[in-house]
């Protein structure tokens, strides 16, 4: 996140409107793009936020689509970002893709665009409501999924709106904000614009202490393994990390979700590490058998450590967190990453750890043996995007067979992996590349999708294409849910989708833009489409590749198996 | 709703799974479809789902279609409809849906397929969960929109599914059930399904209370009025209003949810009551002024009541509800509606009320009078619906242009129109017109939409047509969102929405499956293309009919200024 400069010097009696200040205060935090749709409740404070100076409105299809492109575009500029629906129909749609950013610790603040103060509290019978008198069915149900939520006044919109944005952005997490149309309407104070916000820092003493704890912990210590999580990305601290990979004795794994935050070539790399399905046996070794590890930003989850299958104790490990670092039983609190990574940096370097010997580097993923075939398998595919994917790109992987194929990809320089690991909704990524085509426009956003995903969320599509970015998007069409084949009943109908005419989709979708379309069923042809893709910078390209609705890479077929075992077999009735 | 049968009769000591139990349990209660997407949580459960004999899995795109679908589904069956859905991702999808038959008393059964028993009770860090350990946060959110929910254990699965089902078939409301994984294939007692579930009979000593205070109270009147509300509809009691309808000194109006309940060329019909809204002042009169106004499964919302315009006071009125009725301040608790009518109907043809005289009919939406112009218009377009619009069919409106314009026409004999003028979700009937195919075979599907609303469930089509289904889709393309121009702000940025090439959507979403489309701009063109329409019965026709984008319907315009009233102006901040 930039810091946040006071653009904003109004005279100490001027006021604005409530609907005003929260849109400069996201302005000031660095997410200007404001994702949504409208409705009749909202349209007051859409009026009032879109006429402050540099605030974007991104008009999208449906509100789901809408929080996944926020949630994205929060990632690519590791900052926050905004969704304005209307009440109960709107909301309630981006449910999901909020809660999302909440299992990925992304920061969102959903604002719904509510009935009048007067309406509420008298409980009228609104459409949009449940006809039952109770306004507030919605925020309690968005605390679920949410770190704070609130429904303003005009008498403490001030305090709750930046209350609000600070819980979002030093939790990492989505807040919920309701604005009823006369509130957000209403003028309040401006003077406090020009103290902008920003994370609260770290406390002096918890640094002093956590440092010397360090001290005293790495002084025993012969090396040191770091596993680093995606946390580390959401606070933009790959630079630390690389600063750490370049120090005698350090050794560094990223979690799936994280990968291509250390340039994978680097001697200090491990790679990805994911339990039992980690590729390379010594990465897995390395980070297991760790004399000392350090766990930073990382999220323990079942798909991250290869179905639990990690061998490290996380207890034993020193853990490094947003707002807080442990050593053991101590808890040091009020403690930021990006302090506690700087002062790990200081304190190896002060320590001065051995050379280690290199490491037997990952395996690529692999060129099947076997002779080209009519039919283009997974195998195939992945080993000529490996071969082609260049720099300076976002790849975006959907859950499915796109992630499982793109986690096994070594990530070039100056190149980044966004994806759903822990959260895992289908059909997140398209309306995502829309998200982090605004946020990282000097990246090209390469996206790989199955058929079935893209079927949630296509409509984004055109928002993509009229907006005039020229994404690279490869959808994988084998004809259904092959994640799910993968674990169980493959042959059931409900793994079945419609077949659809993708190449003709984006002209249908946005007639007049231009595009590049291409249907690939072999390797050479997609290794054709590949460069052609990389070549028309001008334009969006879609790749549509004809792949076996059985075939599956590898690390998913793995993970299915696992799956299928812990769903579990049947207990007895009682 | 048909009376079930018991068509199973298992052995004393036969078991099944709690999915076969569920799915029988659907069956049983004319629900034999189930909507939804697959997710590698719920698998098993759908394994043990579509094994029985009967039950049809109905594929959607996306999970809020599917929900969308369900209560289209319920609403045409008039009874209960399943959503199968997976744990997190899946269900939050699907919760506008839900909250949507909520809000307009659908019966609908959310069913999440949730991570296995032993799991949730470790608080597992598993994929699609918020990674906090806590497995309730989703049935918790769920809690504000259903009358009930809880997740299964198998010890008691058999009596939890069937409480949940009666309640959301007495209630007339949606409820949640996740099932575990291991739940669902956990074998349970057959013999409970010998006994197939049925609503909750009336409390004969209610019935008995509640004719002598009705006796008592028609002795002193001349006449009846009836407001017939959704909730009339949802029961399929049309035919109780029809038996009331030929007696003498009764006159009927209904609700804008519930057109089309009685035939408005009855002569005892006074059509749609709009409060001030009401497009005849003697219907308006005549509710207003009745001496007795019996409010038949009324819903008292903002847009029903023409944005609280009534001028009756319902706490004078009698009041039929789904299980109790009101007389004065008495409440006859237990007293289902079915019989409430019934005694209602015998009382009145007991009292023997003087016949009325006729009533002024309820002007029919004016055809212009300006000449044909190169521009189709709003008044153009819904006069020439009105003078097309066939027998034996379902009219179905989104939210929008589409629903005040369908609100003012006068539905033929035999039809129905479907909407959601309390909830006003836009986009919700695409996929509703996926439900009313499969649940009304006779009647031809055809529906009203406006482009902006088409946008956010637009992959639904593709389930349509696939399916075989032949709707004729009425497509009104006016560059964004008309009703939200109407309200307030009508060149913002955020009214518009993505221009798309409507016409050849179908082929691209499925290739090869015969449709005929047409695009419209003069009112001769659209006369011609509606006739085709009815033609073609053997496919699925799409009409798109190019609007001004800001012509609205007269209705609209009115509801627009009142609704932008009613946002108010911004109090002064505190």
């Amino acid at each position: 996140m930039s810091v946040p400069t006071p653009d904003v010097l109004p005279a100490p009696d001027a006021t604005v409107t409530v609907g005003a200040y929260l849109a400069t205060r996201l302005r000031q935090l660095d997410g200007p793009h404001v994702f949504g749709l409208p409705g009749d409740f909202s349209l007051g404070l859409l009026d009032e936020m879109l006429a402050v100076p540099g605030i974007e409105w991104v008009g999208c299809t449906n509100e789901l689509n809408a929080a996944y492109a926020a949630d994205a575009y929060a990632r690519g500029r590791r900052g926050l970002a905004a969704v304005v629906t209307t009440y109960g129909v709107g909301e309630l749609s981006a449910m999901n893709g909020i809660a999302g950013s909440y299992a990925e610790d992304v920061p969102v603040v959903l604002v719904s665009g509510m009935p009048p103060t007067k309406a509420r509290a008298e409980g009228l019978l609104l459409h949009h409501t449940l006809v039952d008198g109770d306004h507030d069915h919605f925020v309690r149900a968005y605390r679920e999924v949410t770190a704070a939520g609130t429904v303003l006044r005009a008498a403490t919109a001030v305090g709750q709106i930046d209350r609000l944005l600070l819980t979002a952005i030093n939790e990492g997490k989505p807040v919920y904000l309701g604005i009823p149309a006369d509130v957000a309407v209403a003028r309040v104070p401006a003077a406090n614009l020009a103290l902008p916000l920003r994370r609260s820092p770290s406390d002096p003493t918890s640094i002093q202490q956590f440092r010397a704890a360090l001290v005293a912990l790495l002084a025993a210590e012969p090396s040191l393994t770091v596993l680093a999580g995606p946390r580390v990305h959401r606070r933009r601290l790959e630079g630390e990390l690389a600063k750490l990979a370049d120090l005698p004795g350090v050794r560094i794994a990223t979690q799936a979700g994280a990968k291509a935050m250390l340039d994978e070539r680097h001697p200090a790399s491990l790679g990805t590490y994911m339990g039992a399905m980690t590729r390379s046996a010594a990465t897995r070794d390395a980070v297991d058998g760790a004399p000392l590890l350090v766990l930073a930003g990382t999220t323990l989850s079942d798909v991250l450590t290869g179905l639990f299958t990690h061998r490290f104790s996380p207890e034993d490990a020193v853990e490094l967190g947003f707002e807080s670092a442990r050593i053991g039983a101590s808890l040091f609190h009020g403690l930021h990453m990006d302090d506690s990574l700087r002062i790990l940096h200081e304190v190896v370097a002060e320590r001065g750890f051995p050379p280690l010997p290199p490491l037997p580097k990952e395996p690529r993923p692999g060129v099947p043996d076997a002779p080209d075939s009519d039919v283009l398998t997974q195998g195939q595919f992945w080993a000529e995007v490996q071969q082609w994917m260049p720099e300076g790109v976002t790849a975006i992987a959907d859950a499915g067979t796109a992630l499982f194929g793109a986690l096994a990809l070594h990530m070039p320089h100056n190149s980044d992996l966004l994806a759903q690991p822990v959260w895992s909704s289908i059909g997140y990524t398209l309306p995502a590349t829309l998200g982090i085509s605004l946020a990282v426009p000097e990246h090209r956003s390469v996206l790989f999708i199955g058929d079935g995903a893209a079927q949630l969320t296509i409509q984004e599509l055109a928002t993509i294409l009229h907006g005039g970015h020229t994404p690279i998007i490869v959808l994988i069409n084998n004809a259904g849910y092959t994640i799910e084949r993968a674990i169980q009943s493959p042959h059931a109908v409900y793994q079945d989708i419609t077949s659809w005419d993708w190449a003709a989709l984006p002209s249908v979708l946005a007639p007049g833009v231009p595009v590049l379309t291409t249907t690939v069923r072999t390797r050479e042809a997609l290794a054709l489409a590949l460069v052609q893709a990389r070549e028309r910078t001008d334009r969006l390209v879609l790749v549509e590749a004809v792949l076996d609705p059985s075939d599956a890479p590898e690390l998913l077929v793995e993970l299915g198996r696992g799956a299928a075992r812990a769903n579990g077999a049947p207990p007895p009735a009682g």
